[in-house]
């Protein structure tokens, strides 16, 4: 267990040293895409001895303030069999359009699934690119979900809640062939949180 | 169609009157939790009356910028026949932890998809509430999603790369009874996205 531990604390301070490089515009060989390869390979290889490494728990916690506007709190997460904290957490703000009631101070909800899906999709592309030796130089993508209000609003049973369908589409400037870059994107996490069910536990007490 | 635009626009007004006076916490007797009831009440006889006023288009866009962290900016979208653009867009970033090869400048997309999650429930709760005359004093909510980056890796074909499963603890201070105050939060649009499938159509063009 010290042992593993150490081994991350490693991993960690090269990955800040390299963060830090990057910041500076001196990437280092073991770079591609901005991802630390060696650090990458490290990774695979440290889960590969011991997989407990590999489990994660993300956190966040939600305040409700007023109307459609609430505030979700993300801070700490467990990995490799530590806690980790943020220095300071992030703060991310939830409001409605007027359209939808609401004061329009942040995306709401389904934009941000939108958001996440992007960013997870964008995120694996490139480093499953990099894990493969892929430079890739430019990822632009653009997203539409198509959402029915009367599922919201329980006004048809039969219409869906959530989006009916979300389309997107990627531009990615890179040597590899449209199918390879496909693949290295189709690893994405939310891409999967999103069309394959993911089991919600819902507990609620009155306070 | 005119005429629908007409309602809509009054909508509309009406709505940034009543936000208006919600700031100053002059909340007329229409409204309950911060939400305009008569309006959302208006809304529903509206989509009875013409349920094409329902269907809405939700939209980003993404920029990835180095390794794990890229911009998704969210302005425009489109609700009962006609498109709003935000007077200033919104930009969302993403980025990795350091444990996770990134530079911990924004949450990532996991923790996203747990925030999303929040604030849908949040508002699914308050405003369904709010249209069946319940008043809630507080709502707060913890989030846990439990991740084994086997799956993101590629190591374990049958692992997960998604949440293996999502744990949602609420604390809600109301008078109406916990099974009703379930029910309002279960129309959450985003729940319904990850608990049942979502289509996700990607296409991807090399530029």
């Amino acid at each position: 267990m010290n042992e593993s531990w150490d081994f991350i604390s490693k991993i960690i301070e090269e990955n800040v040293m390299s963060i830090q490089t990057m910041k500076k515009h001196e990437v280092g060989e073991q770079c591609v895409n901005g991802v630390n390869v060696s650090q990458l390979e490290n990774t695979v290889q440290a889960i590969e001895n011991d997989p407990e490494l590999a489990r994660f728990q993300f956190r966040a916690r939600n305040k409700w303030v007023n109307g459609g506007y609430n505030l979700t709190t993300v801070s700490d997460y467990d990995g490799a069999r530590q806690q980790f904290s943020r220095k300071k957490p992030f703060i991310l703000a939830a409001d409605e359009p007027p359209m939808l009631l609401g004061g329009d101070q942040a995306t709401n909800p389904v934009e941000q699934v939108l958001a996440a899906l992007a960013g997870c999709l964008t995120t694996s592309l490139v480093y499953h690119a990099a894990a493969n030796g892929v430079e890739v130089e430019a990822v632009n993508s653009n997203y539409e979900g198509d959402l029915d209000l009367r599922g919201f609003l329980n006004l048809e049973p039969n219409i869906r809640k959530g989006y009916e369908e979300i389309r997107v589409r990627f531009r990615v400037k890179s040597d590899a062939s449209e199918a390879q870059l496909m693949e290295f994107m189709k690893h994405s996490p939310v891409y999967q949180i999103l069309t394959s069910p993911t089991p919600v536990r819902v507990v609620l007490e009155k306070s």
